[in-house]
């Protein structure tokens, strides 16, 4: 799909699949909606999926993995540019965070070059990284536009066409994401979109940068902003111009996943930038977003606000990678387990005249 | 083993092998503590078990069912007494939510009637429930003592029991329980041990009690503890006095774990004040304790206060059984995974001289 046929297929939940979905819940032998969110969950992935047994078994990490020309300002990440295809070469070969929480999720994952600065030929030769890369990292978009509007483009359909790709075995995706220094253009992403003019508010440490240096990384994004101008009313344009090739391309898988209408696991700070670019381009994309959990990035909560959800966990976590994703996949596990595996009152022989309280 | 023997048998946790765990974290191919919570979680487990790969396999959720005199009472709970025992043999067939979210967590579920008003010989002899009857359902607290020293003495010696038979292939217990009424007892234990006045704010709608109901139950309740005045600072009395069959059951299931030194998911409010009773004979099997959710019963938030917990999920559930305990375990193979799946910066081919913010 080309970007303007993923924005103009995309629909909204199915309301007729999320009214079915909540009938059941209340058919079933608990007292009224004692499961709380995790119920909410359950019609929510009804709308998504357009079926009240919520299929959600075979779930799909997709880690896109670019580079930043923002890191040559100094003091803007903690880690060069070089340890970004470190990552990766470690991802895979089956290493890393995000792979082991995704086997203990039952989750595969898959890793995509969006556009580091070091290509790994040899890992695409092999089958272990996919050939999505726009360029050799983006521009320093403290001092002009991070790439060109068509190399913006370009990074949205290369994350189009792996939700198209991997839909018909997948049943939920999360985007996941490695690229040092991608909390700036996130955050810059965020202010713009989220018209927040306080940019001290949203900056945080990403992965470990010194709180001394967060001013040196404030300024940089600010400059970023001031240089560029970007037009929070064309989200092709905020992407070129202080984006990233992975969030370009977490956008992308946003957009197919919900023209496809699969589920969308969001890990944290990187993927919710993503995710409002997505929601920049088609506002009813959101529908098929789970906030998997709060990340302790400052600005994530602006993001959760701005995309109208809660994060089903709230533990703190910032690694980023898709990790917050798959450390909450085992919920919408539960949820499908509520939907197929528990009984009604009729089905459970537990009599209505019992339950004066619960029909 | 008796009471005061698992009293005496408690002891910390091992500081030695939360240290172990802190170091081990710390040397990760990850940014310093970029899992927050879940790294808390997994230093605690460490401390419980003594062992830094926090083994966290063998879960096995203990339903403990008993029935409540102060259900006699006008509008003190939603449902009939007759319901517990429907429910306990709708568990012992596989059904029920707790059945089928412990399915869906791969643990095991044993059912234990510790005070039924109905007996089930016929499951009992199945072997489908255990037998660890104290008697047939408590006494009305609101009019005199629930039940006698000796009786309160037995339900925790039966939860002490459960413990040592199940230890050898248990890694983590987690108490469940059903039995209407019971969240009036779980309040009456909350506020006599958490010295709470303001039976108001702690009184909540259990399973699904209407609002204009809830006066009466929190005056049932007053009157209980007016009648009865249990000492704070004798546990066995409190218990005795105000408590519940499973709520001992829960209790000594609790001591009984913790001088085994294995970890107990709490699930929500019953447990919570079985859990609570346990820390009244024995305060350092808090240290045992992870509190699985934050229940949306009202008095819940003061219970982790009391025993210094934060929940892992935050989902306004109310259901009990243990259905808490089932949805935050995977939480725990998540810890465990931590542990033993992610490599070093020094196995992970990533140098510390590429990752100057991260040693």
């Amino acid at each position: 799909m080309r970007l303007e046929e993923a924005i103009q297929t995309i629909r909204p939940a199915d309301p007729a699949a999320r009214e079915a979905a909540r009938k059941r819940i209340l058919s079933l032998s608990m007292p009224p909606w004692a499961l709380g969110r995790l119920l909410d969950l359950a019609v929510d992935l009804a709308g998504m999926t357009g079926d009240v047994r919520i299929p959600v078994a075979r779930k799909r990490i997709v880690v896109m993995a670019g580079d930043h020309g923002i890191t040559r300002q100094p003091g803007v990440a903690a880690q060069p540019s070089e340890v970004t295809v470190q990552v990766v070469r470690h991802f895979a070969s089956g290493g890393g965070t995000v792979r082991a929480l995704a086997r203990n999720a039952g989750a595969e994952v898959v890793v995509a070059d969006f556009g580091m600065l070091t290509p790994v030929p040899d890992l695409v030769a092999a089958g272990k990284v996919l050939d999505c890369r726009v360029a050799a990292g983006t521009r320093d978009f403290s001092t002009g536009p991070a790439m060109t509007r068509e190399e913006a483009r370009r990074a949205l359909e290369n994350g189009i066409a792996l939700a198209e790709r991997f839909a018909p075995d997948t049943d939920v995706f999360a985007p996941g994401e490695m690229g040092i220094g991608n909390t700036s253009p996130s955050t810059a992403v965020l202010a713009v979109l989220g018209r927040i003019a306080d940019l001290e508010s949203i900056v945080g440490p990403g992965a470990a940068l010194p709180s001394d240096r967060l001013e040196g990384k404030r300024a940089a994004i600010a400059r970023g902003l001031a240089v560029n101008a970007p037009d929070p009313g064309d989200p092709l344009d905020v992407l070129s111009k202080v984006g990233g090739f992975e969030l370009g391309g977490i956008a992308g898988l946003c957009l197919g996943a919900a023209a496809l209408r699969k589920p969308v696991l969001l890990d944290g700070f990187i993927c919710g930038a993503g995710a409002l670019l997505a929601a920049a381009f088609a506002p009813d994309c959101r529908d098929f977003f789970i906030m998997a959990h709060g990340s302790s990035e400052p600005g994530h909560a602006h993001m959760a606000r701005l995309l109208g959800k809660t994060p089903l966990l709230d533990l703190g976590m910032h690694l980023g990678e898709g990790s917050g994703a798959a450390v909450a996949m085992p919920l919408l596990d539960a949820a499908h387990a509520v939907m197929t595996d528990i009984a009604t009152f009729d089905e459970a022989h537990i009599t209505p005249a019992g339950l004066p309280g619960l029909r």
